[in-house]
C-alpha cells in the first residue's frame, strides 16, 4: 500500500451508499436494475475502483473480470490473504443493498482497521465479481465460478443476454480480453479465506431481534428449463376445440410445481420467468419457456422434488396435447461454510446469531476451494430481489463493525492457524 | 398512368413471393418477423413501391404511412375509386402469406386487367396498409385506423414498442412526419370500394374443397390487459408459505380464461402473451402482466364473457393474496361486410363459397366508412400467425384471378352503381 494515499476519516456505509442511489434506477420496476457490464454497472465498479485508490489499496482487474483491491504486508506475495467483497450487479428492479452493502462495508472496514492502527499478518483483498445475480447471462455466480474453473470458459465465451449478445462480446467491449477467462489458480492461490457480507434475504434476523449474523450454509439449488411444445395458431380463427395451447398446460404446470414443491417441507420452487414464443396478443403461442428455480439443504430431496415436478408437467402437458421438454441449466450442491472459520466468527461477534441462506452466493464457490464464510445484516422487510429490501443505517454501521472486527482477527493472526485448509 | 411503363408480361403470385422470401426470417421462431417501419418491413414497402411503379402506377404515402399506387382514369380525382391491397407487416414468427398474399395478388390483378385490356370507368388503387398486426404497438389495423378517425392520432403518436420507442420516433425514423397522423378525409373520400384478398385463418375452404371464397363478416373482438399485482421477492429465502407470488395467480387466471371460454359457444379467448415483472428466474415476481384476446359473433356476449373473465380473475388472485387490475386495450364489434357488395363479388365468382371469419382486418376498419369486401385464399394447414400457415401456388393463382374478375366487374362499371353507400 502507498501510506501517503491513506486517509484517516471513516466513511459510513450509508454514506457511501448514497453516492450510489441515482445509478441505474429501474423506473419501469422500482428499484435498480444494473446487469453486468451495463452502463450502471460499470459506472459503480469505477466507483469502486476509485475508493479503492483513495484508501491507498492496489486495485487489479483479473482475467475473469473480477476487481481486487489489496492492502498487502511488506512481506511480498503471500498465499493466506483475507478476502471481503461481494458484487455490484443487481437483477431486474433490485434492492440497493444486494451487493453494493458488502462491497461498501468492505471499504468502511478498512478505513476502521486503519483508524485501529492495525499491524497486517497476512494481505487484505477487497474483491468485486462480475455477473454474482446471473440475471443478464443466466449463470449465477459467474465471476467465481469462472475464476475456481467451475465453469468452462467456452460456454461462458458463448452465453447469451436477452439481446443476443455473447458474455464475450460484452466483456470485450468492457475491456476484458474473453480469450484468457477461465481458472486462475494463480490468483485463488493467493487467498486464505473469503468473508463475504450480505444483505440478509429472509426474516431471520427481524425475528431475532438482531442486526447481524453469522451465515452456516446456502441451500442447495438449481435452474431448470422447461418448453411446452404446442401448435402456433391464429387467436381469432382457432376455435377452443382445435386447440393445442401451451399456454394453458404452461399454466398447469406453473400452479403444479408450486404445489409439489408444498409436499416438501423446506424445499422452494418458484418460477419468475416465462417466455411465450412467439409472444404476441394475437396469437396462440407455439412454444412456451419456463424457467424453474429449485432449492433445498439435501441435495437428494431437490433430485426427487425436481424429477416430480418433470414428471407432473409430462402428464398436465399431455391434458393438452403438447409436449415438454426439460433441462438442467444449473444445479450447486447445499455448502456447508467452514465450520472452524464459522466459530471463529461467532466467537468475535458475541451474540450474533447463526442462519443459513436459500440465496446463492460468490462465498458458497468459493467454498469449495478455500474456507469461507459470511456475515448477514438485518433486513426489516426480510423482502429480496425487489425495491422493498431495506438496511436502516444502524444496522449498516453495525454490520461494517462486525465485518472490521472479524477481518481485524483473522489479519492479525498468522494465515495457518486462522484458516485451516 | 404512364402508358410507357406498362408492361404485357402477368406475374404470378408465388413467384412475386419467392422475391421475398429471404426477407424478415426468424431463426429462432422460424417463419418471419416483419414489425411494421423494421427493416424487413421498410424493404418489403420498398419492393412494393417498385413493383408498383414497374406497372406504371403513380405511388403517394399517405400522412398516416399508408401506401397507395394508383392506376387513374383520364377523367381527374374520382370519389368512387375501387382500392385493394393488404399490409406487409407480420406477427413474431408469422407465416409468408398473411398480408403479402393480398399485396401480390393486387398486383398480378393488375397484369391480368392489362393483358385483358380492360378499359376503366373508376380509378383503381392498391394499397399497403402500416401496423395490421398490431404486434410492434399493440394496436391492430393502426393505418386504418388513423385513416378513418379511429385512432386519436395522439394516442397514436405515445404508442411504444416493446424496446421503448415511441410510434411518433419510429414513424419519423421511417421519414413519416407524426404531426401530421390522424383522420385523412381527403384520401379516404377517393375510395368508392375496397376489396382485400387475405390467406384464410382458419379450415372454411378445406373442408369445403374450394381455392377462394368470399367474406361475410369479421368476428368482433378486444384486447385486454390484466395485471396480477403480488409481492415480489427472493427465489430461494422466501418461504412457500409467507408468498404472495402472481406467478401462481396468472397461471390459474390462464386456466379460467380458457374455462369460461369454452362455456360460451362460438367464443374465443386466448392469452399469447405473458410478461412477469421483473422477470427473473430467481425472482419471485412482483406483477405478471397477462393479455387477453377474445372474439365472439355477438358483442354482448363478448362482454359478458369478458367480465365474467375479470370477476373470476379476481376471486383467483385473492385466493393468492394478489389483486387485479384490468384495461381494455382494444375494442370492435362485429363487421358485416356490404351485403349487396358481397352479393355481387358472389355472383362473379361462381361456386365460391362465403365464409365469415376470426381475424380483424383494414377491411373491417374501412367498412364503416364505405363497401368493404374480402377475398379468402385456402390454407391447407389451417394455421395462422404460424410458419405452418401455407397456400399452394395453384390457390394464390386461383386468388389471384378472382381477385381480378371481381376488380374487373367494379371497375367497367360506374361507381355509383357499383358500390352503394
Amino acid at each position: 500500500m502507498n501510506p501517503s494515499a491513506t486517509r484517516s476519516s471513516v466513511d459510513t456505509v450509508s454514506g457511501l451508499l448514497d453516492n450510489l442511489s441515482g445509478i441505474g434506477r429501474d423506473v419501469r420496476r422500482g428499484g435498480y436494475t444494473r446487469p453486468v457490464f451495463s452502463t450502471p454497472e460499470t459506472d459503480l465498479r469505477s466507483w469502486f475502483i476509485s475508493q479503492a485508490e483513495q484508501r491507498g489499496l492496489d486495485v487489479t482487474t483479473d482475467r475473469n473480470g473480477i476487481i481486487w483491491a489489496w492492502w498487502d504486508t511488506d512481506s511480498g506475495v503471500r498465499t493466506d490473504a483475507v478476502a471481503t467483497g461481494s458484487h455490484l450487479d443487481s437483477v431486474q428492479g433490485g434492492g440497493e443493498f444486494d451487493g453494493p452493502l458488502g462491497v461498501a462495508s468492505a471499504l468502511v472496514a478498512v478505513d476502521i482497521l486503519r483508524s485501529r492502527d492495525i499491524r497486517l499478518r497476512r494481505p487484505l483483498a477487497l474483491a468485486v465479481f462480475p455477473e454474482e445475480e446471473g440475471s443478464r447471462f443466466g449463470v449465477a455466480c459467474l465471476g467465481s465460478r469462472l475464476l475456481t474453473g467451475a465453469l468452462d470458459p467456452d460456454k461462458a465465451r458463448n452465453l447469451r443476454d436477452p439481446d443476443g449478445n455473447t458474455y464475450a462480446d460484452v466483456a470485450s467491449a468492457a475491456s476484458q480480453d474473453p480469450r484468457f477467462l477461465g481458472r486462475d489458480p494463480k490468483t485463488l492461490g493467493r487467498l486464505g479465506v473469503f468473508v463475504e457480507l450480505h444483505v440478509e434475504q429472509g426474516r431471520g434476523l427481524v425475528n431475532l431481534n438482531q442486526p447481524v449474523a453469522v451465515g452456516s450454509s446456502i441451500l442447495g439449488h438449481g435452474r431448470w428449463k422447461l418448453s411446452v411444445h404446442g401448435q402456433g395458431n391464429h387467436a381469432g380463427t382457432t376455435l377452443m376445440s382445435d386447440r393445442r395451447d401451451p399456454m394453458i398446460a404452461a399454466a398447469k404446470i406453473v400452479v403444479g410445481i408450486r404445489d409439489t414443491a408444498r409436499n416438501y417441507r423446506g424445499a422452494r420452487a418458484t418460477v419468475g420467468r416465462v417466455q411465450p414464443v412467439p409472444g404476441g396478443t394475437n396469437v396462440i403461442a407455439s412454444r412456451v419457456d419456463l424457467w424453474i428455480d429449485v432449492r433445498h439443504p439435501r441435495d437428494d430431496i431437490t433430485a426427487t422434488l425436481v424429477e416430480s415436478i418433470h414428471l407432473n408437467a409430462q402428464v398436465l402437458a399431455a391434458e393438452e396435447d403438447c409436449t415438454v421438454t426439460f433441462d438442467t441449466e444449473s444445479l450447486s450442491p447445499t455448502v456447508h461454510f467452514n465450520p472452524r472459520l464459522a466459530d471463529r466468527l461467532s466467537s468475535m461477534l458475541p451474540g450474533a446469531p447463526v442462519l443459513d441462506t436459500g440465496a446463492g452466493h460468490d462465498a458458497g464457490v468459493l467454498a469449495a476451494h478455500l474456507p469461507t464464510a459470511m456475515l448477514f445484516v438485518r433486513n426489516p422487510t426480510g423482502i429480496s430481489h425487489s425495491p422493498e429490501e431495506g438496511v436502516e443505517d444502524q444496522d449498516a454501521g453495525a454490520g461494517a463493525l462486525a465485518l472490521a472486527d472479524v477481518l481485524a482477527g483473522l489479519l492479525t493472526e498468522e494465515g495457518d492457524a486462522a484458516s485451516p485448509r
